[in-house]
């Protein structure tokens, strides 16, 4: 059973928060305004959008130290809604791990919308939730504890292909906010 | 019907035209060696590996003026398989655009294996080529040539969107080589 904080209560706090909960892991949140927490996960997702990550790390960041973080933000310039507010050649999830060096970042759940995650199903294909990072270990688990609540999971690879996950995650919103796709459908893995 | 020509025969060419075949669109292909070959098309499909787009172009750029050129590249590293030659805030379709500003260029095809363009489907969904470019009326026709062949297609936006085509065709390769995912699979769009 995997100990898990999610730091933030919105749609996909939720929807993330469900998952793991299904599948018999303990699970607790904290919000910002919960000044002087304790972080008692081992893993801990940062379920708040991109430009609140900063704030969360300047109040938590020291209780991270040793954990499995998780983050999962599509850093977007929302002022165009057409392009990254992150160097071309990084990604959200790089910075965070600079900033947290004594922990294991990855990244997850950029990919799928609140509502697969819910549903465990787009279109009546299985969500996949892709996982990318550097520390294998940290990823088995998390990767584990997602499947266990019904949820399929992908080792995507380094940290360093949290780039192109983002790059997905931009496409996705995109597409959703053209209504080209659904807020309840976008990107499927078959395997 | 379309008039297309498809310069190269690989398998990912082969595919392409028998969907366009399919769709009833006239289908034609040239390869680099034959020098001095009209390009009778008005959509020309560039089905050749990035390292040889520059000598396709070096052969036949001057008779791509007026037409639409369908960049279908994944433009890696083949020394490391992580990363992409071109630069990080740009895209293989952007430097052809660059390179041919008379033509029409389009993103397509670069995110679909040649099974899955072949089978229509993949693991039961059906295949979606996703369509970038800046010519709305060279994207309209691309987009019905290939869904007249059996083969759902998606405009994906402007041009620049290449780039994050380019990083899901990365993903999805390093995927298949690590074998997380099938030649014959990947990802598919669900709307």
């Amino acid at each position: 059973m995997a100990h898990i904080t999610i730091i933030g209560k919105g749609s996909m706090g939720d929807a993330i928060g469900g998952v793991f909960a299904a599948g018999g892991s303990d699970v607790n949140y904290v919000t910002r305004g919960d000044a002087g927490a304790t972080i008692s996960g081992d893993i801990v997702v940062l379920a708040v959008p991109y430009p609140e990550v900063d704030g969360i790390l300047a109040a938590f960041g020291d209780q991270l130290a040793g954990k499995t973080v998780v983050d999962i933000t599509n850093p977007l310039d929302f002022s165009t809604f057409d392009s990254l507010v992150v160097p071309a050649d990084g990604s959200a999830a790089a910075e965070i791990q600079a900033k947290l060096p004594a922990s294991h970042v990855l990244k997850a759940f950029n990919t799928t919308f609140a509502a697969t995650l819910a549903n465990r199903q787009l279109g009546g294909v299985p969500t996949t939730a892709l996982v990318a990072g550097d520390d294998t270990d940290a990823k088995a688990a998390l990767i584990a504890a997602i499947t266990a609540g019904g949820v399929s999971a992908l080792d995507a690879g380094a940290l360093n292909r949290a780039r192109e996950l983002e790059a997905i995650g931009l496409l996705q919103l995109t597409l959703a906010v053209g209504e080209k796709i659904g807020w309840d459908t976008g990107f499927a893995v078959i395997r």
